[in-house]
């Protein structure tokens, strides 16, 4: 199933595609907020008289402006950060005021009028500086807030000590493994913060002008965001709608509440609709990757079978909470990696410090989890004088084994992956050049999301039109493409029959968002049943209609085909309902088997493999690193579009790339250094290597229609540990911290020299 | 189940309701048209060069500019009307051409600029000068069209003469019949045009600008809109989308396309939104009423026993077809009335004109058919000597007994509402005044539409927000307020708990219009079983959740009723779906069962009856008709808002009452004089009778839940013939032509005097 040219292609690259940020509404007016240049205080004073009274200037948003009974905080599990600051501020860039103009230029220069009165309070910059004895706290008082009920093996705490917000805890197995073990290798790693650099800013247009809420938002989470803002300002669910257009990149970044909660409030105090975009530069103060320190220690014979594994974890969360408790419950239960363990005992701590919140990104823990573990693989092989690749060999998880306890079976040949792109990089190749060397890694997660239910409508026109509703948002990763494709093939039509219809609440069917990979193994199955139970309702009518029976028919491009007859089914619908037609029309619904063995609710819906293989030049003069040479793979089951599934490999890799060796959100204390494009260093057209290669597997195992799964996440986790393998395979130096920058390279190649003169 | 506040009450009263005239795009152009002054001519030449030029002008649309491969024709059944004038102009009015400017005065003075040479042709202004021999024909060459096929006794041919598009006709028993009648009564009515004088005009905005058609329009039809857009632009009918807000009042007119065509060509000629607003004076150009001739032949025994009738009705359509074909069949089947007819001999045809196009009318054929029929029944009352109102009881059908042959049964008791207003009305008082008198008459039509599927959506929210999704657009006659309350009783819910969501084909079920008093018994059948199954997937999830059975529990304000024990729904469903929730749904669907035999396709769906009784006071020296006193009754079988109920039947009589005294469109040979507010007499404050009684009954024999019916065009049917009957009675003379003018009063008056001094 090749894919014909993308949904969403001619609007795309014609710029008609429509955007939130191109979304313009009579009579709306700009909001523009004031930051805080204080990272952690106590707000005495707020006042905006001034602002107010500047041209332009319709509404301030300031903490007197909150309406009493509405509760102005929001956030996943931990309701903690509020609509602007109440009592204090918690990091440079804190929202402490908003302001409603008409021109952005009116409300910023309005926010420079607030005067505003901060008392400081200790900074707290950093997980260490956050867990050392009598660190200010930045919550004295415990928020709103839940903590999940977790299945077996798993549980969590939330504040189990200062700043400290949730902690997720997975153990299975006995600790005992440890004493049988021949080695206890002990190691840590560092994972930097980076921003999801997504090209569409975070922006949203509230609309409260007509008794009801109004939103077009860059979202992936429509009804979540529906469900957030009618508990913030108490509305029923079907008095708000939000629109989610296209939307030009997320990466996670646009989960939950961004900019909403300030567009709804001042259009509720203005009257009038109110567009809040962000800068880029604003971005990198909303919404990070969490940045990590992990511990691992690994027990295992001296024939390289792992048995024991415990990790400790503690996420960097910033200022808010925002989803890290879910962030933290994946990264430690991801943390051993698909390998076969007899005792796991893993740990992982949201850290509160004054820096910018950090949040769902693209991986979700696995990242974090992939680098440490993967890195602390290899470096096990090569203490055990082991082939990298053997060792993951011997102790990869088989197909249809389960990852823990209760959980679903591996649903990909990790084997096969492995040795697919280690044949492909030259593994077994003698012929090695100086200061090169070959890395290998594995990268996994459990997809789908946690206790997802999807539902999905399909709808057929008289004409045979095929109408999709389904609130997958299109964030650039070929959904639309995929989900009408299952569409259209099930009903025997051409792809481009099949319009996916514009996503609001009100007219498209309940989906808990899109993320986690969900698109094709959750909504896919929602989407494939509403198909065929139209096309049974099809065939069952055309069946009536030709005094057949629905079993002797198929669907074909609008007509009931019979053996050698093909009957137009146009003139039917117009025979049985009249001259205006008739739609058929059905909804789908999926969501995964409860089984209460399983540690996070449900089992996991699919698994995400990623598999990389790559080749790094070290220049021993500077410490730079170049990859001349990249394969990487994903495993979609089966590909219902293959570009656009190498389009996904492709960009996570070199997302991972980015990490591995450039990306990070540098700080010095609690001031961001280089929050801006231009200054923050992703990977260029030139970083890209000469050989990239990136291999779509179709296994055909996953879950979702025609064996299909999830893709998109999986080829940036294992990249970050291939590139740091690689290197000690090429110079003998391991870097355990991210980015691999020259600096910390040469250091290392400079103290190895210093070592073993 | 008397009605809480009217779902819109509040938007409309706060001024926040929006409607399509309040539809503002960024970037949103105005149409203004070009109008022939000639009624009939050959379009010679038309030169929009200057136009072009001038400030503030985007497009011109002429007949150049129709795009090859488009069908450029628009009607219901025959497909005559073009968007602007190609060969011909057919009537003062006709649109030539159409511009889109920047603002709607730039539109109007470029119009103006336009050059146009008219060949002018005969023109052809009555039914009589079109049906002359040698008239000139308005089309030489048949238009696109097609002939629906009817069940029993039913048929129609296209084109039957020179200036008929179409004629129905009806034929059921023994035309011998009329030679065993003791009398056979032969007369001739007249019934003027008037104009359904809309509040909100006819708009439309078309926006074309992003590779699809998206149309926001005051159209009571929007699956059918799209239909005909979809076939006219060879546009697939997923890639358009037809939004309609709430309407401002349409009483038919509001149908097919109108404003919607000239929008769409013009948008996608300047790429940006087009906003085609009319005129309340173009509104006069845009549809009317039928004025209509007809002709009772009818045959009756000397105890009043209806026994034979024939009917040759004559319909003014106008210069293109619009629904003239639809509204002649149902004024063709409708003509004898709800009485016992051994023998029916039916023929409507409708004439074209060089007038402006006729269509759809509340009443849609049957006022004309009932103006003459109850006329004629009381004529012949009197003749006989019998009571009008007995002659009514005698003939009237009962409750169940079909109305022709593979008919529904009769579902209202005509007798008993009979009796109910002649009661109000003090029909069998001996205290009788000078010059006045009383008249009763009865109104009835099949409701609900020919062959109509209808499917509607209900879902609830985890928080048990419901939200109801049809294609029946509120047009002020209160159908949300009675679908939604529907779906709150079914789902145990207060009504404020129940949104009905924005109308557009995307998102909405299909339905093919609002129209034939379909709200409640046909969409509320849709309604209530989406609403249903809703409630027992609820029900059957709670049992799940609560280890019951469904059919212990019971649903009450999104709780699980069991016995003593009230258990919150929410809590259940965050447990189960998880964090964010869930929203059960479930669609619904309705559509009449087939039966051969009856005439029109299927069995209609109900009987709209209307009854009334009036007291009238004939001035003798001027011809001025009062009315004292107006007793005017429907049969809501169930009424689910008692107030929107009795508002539909007072704004029906008197509608009827302004047909009966003033409305009219005056026309001199082709020549429109009255065609403004103003200028165009429909009733006022001061013309409401004195005592003006409306008496919804429940009668409990409609098809819709909870033993509903439609109601709202019932009232208008008997009005001008109560009239009549009771201005004979008051002063002896009979009026056949509508409006019953002073002028025509006094003619019968002197004629009488002059007859029998």
């Amino acid at each position: 199933m090749s894919g014909p040219l993308r949904a969403d292609a001619l609007e795309k690259t014609t710029g008609r595609a429509l955007y939130t940020a191109d979304i313009r509404l009579p009579g709306m007016l700009h909001a523009k907020v004031l930051r805080s240049r204080v990272a952690h205080g106590r707000l005495v004073r707020i006042d905006a008289t001034k602002a107010r009274a500047m041209p332009g200037v319709h509404a301030v948003l300031t903490r007197e402006a909150i309406e009493p009974g509405t509760v102005p905080f929001y956030g996943y599990f931990i309701k903690d950060q509020p609509i602007v600051a109440l009592d204090r501020v918690r990091y440079e860039g804190d929202i402490l005021a908003a302001v409603a103009a008409e021109t952005e230029w009116q409300a910023a220069q309005a926010c420079a009028a607030i005067e505003v009165e901060i008392e400081p309070l200790p900074p707290v910059p950093t997980i260490e500086a956050a867990l050392a004895p009598g660190a200010a706290e930045l919550f004295p008082e415990p928020p709103i807030g839940m903590v999940p009920h977790y299945g077996e093996g798993a549980s969590a705490v939330a504040r189990p000590e200062p700043n400290v917000c949730f902690a997720f805890r997975y153990r299975m197995g006995d600790a005992g493994a440890f004493a049988e073990c021949d080695h206890v290798f002990e190691d840590e790693f560092r994972f930097s913060r980076m921003h999801h650099l997504h090209l569409e800013p975070f922006v949203s247009v509230a609309d409260c002008s007509r008794g009801r809420i109004e939103i077009w938002s860059s979202c992936q989470n429509p009804f979540p965001l529906r469900k957030e803002i009618a508990r913030m300002f108490r509305v029923p669910e079907n008095r708000i709608t939000v629109h989610v257009p296209y939307i030009g990149g997320g990466f996670g970044a646009k989960n939950n509440c961004k900019t909403e909660p300030i567009a709804v409030r001042l259009s509720q105090m203005t009257g009038r609709p109110v567009r809040f975009c962000l800068t880029m530069e604003e971005g990198f103060l909303t919404n990070t990757q969490h940045a990590a320190i992990l511990r691992l220690r690994t027990g295992v014979t001296r024939d390289g079978t792992l048995v024991a594994r415990q990790a400790e974890i503690l996420l960097d969360a910033g200022a808010y909470s925002d989803a890290s408790p879910l962030v933290a419950e994946k990264a430690g239960y991801r943390a051993p990696g698909p390998y076969r363990w007899r005792h796991v005992d893993s740990l992982c701590k949201c850290v509160m410090t004054n820096t910018a919140p950090a949040g769902p990104f693209r991986g979700f823990g696995g990242t974090q989890a992939a680098w440490a573990s993967e890195s602390q693989i290899d470096m096990i092989a090569r203490r055990l004088g082991m082939d990298p690749l053997e060792i993951r060999l011997k102790n990869a998880l088989s197909l249809g084994e389960p990852y823990m306890p209760g959980e679903s079976g591996i649903d990909s040949d990790l084997g096969a992956g492995l040795r697919l792109v280690a044949d492909r990089i030259g593994w077994r190749s003698t012929n090695r050049q100086p200061n090169r060397g070959l890395g290998i890694a594995l990268g996994f997660k459990d997809g789908g999301g946690v206790n997802k239910p999807a539902q999905a409508r399909v709808k057929v026109s008289t004409n045979g039109d095929i109408f999709l509703h389904c609130g997958t948002v299109e964030i650039g990763q070929g959904a639309r493409t995929a989900l009408a494709g299952i569409v259209a093939r099930i009903l025997g039509a051409p792809a481009h029959r099949v319009a996916v219809a514009p996503i609001d609440t009100d007219s498209v069917p309940f989906d808990q968002g899109t993320n986690a990979s969900s698109g094709i193994a959750v909504m896919g199955q929602a989407v494939a049943q509403a198909a065929s139970r139209v096309r049974a309702q099809v065939l069952e009518f055309a069946a009536e209609m030709l005094h057949a029976s629905p079993a002797e028919l198929a669907l074909e491009d609008w007509h009931a085909v019979r053996g050698e007859e093909r009957v137009p089914l146009a003139p039917l619908v117009m025979r049985h309902f009249g001259g205006t037609g008739f739609e058929f029309s059905a909804e789908g619904f999926f969501k995964a088997r409860h089984d209460p063995r399983a540690p996070l609710e449900t089992p996991c819906v699919f698994w995400e493999i990623g598999w990389a293989a790559v080749e790094v030049e070290v220049d021993r003069e500077t410490g730079r690193v170049s990859v001349p040479r990249l394969v990487v793979s994903g495993d979609a089951g089966r590909a219902l579009h293959k570009a656009a599934c190498r389009g996904q490999d492709e960009g996570a890799a070199i997302m991972g790339l980015g990490q591995a060796l450039f990306e990070r959100m540098v700080y010095d204390g609690t001031t961001l250094l280089n929050g801006e494009a231009l200054e923050y260093r992703a990977p260029l057209a030139e970083d890209l290597p000469a050989e990239f290669v990136s291999i779509t597997q179709e296994q055909g195992h996953g879950p979702g229609p025609f064996g299909a799964k999830g893709l998109g996440e999986g080829a940036m986790l294992p990249i970050a540990a291939a590139v740091a393998n690689a290197i000690e395979d090429a110079v003998g130096v391991r870097i355990t911290e991210l980015p691999i920058t020259p600096e910390r390279v040469l250091t290392a190649l400079q103290a190895r020299q210093g070592r073993s003169p």
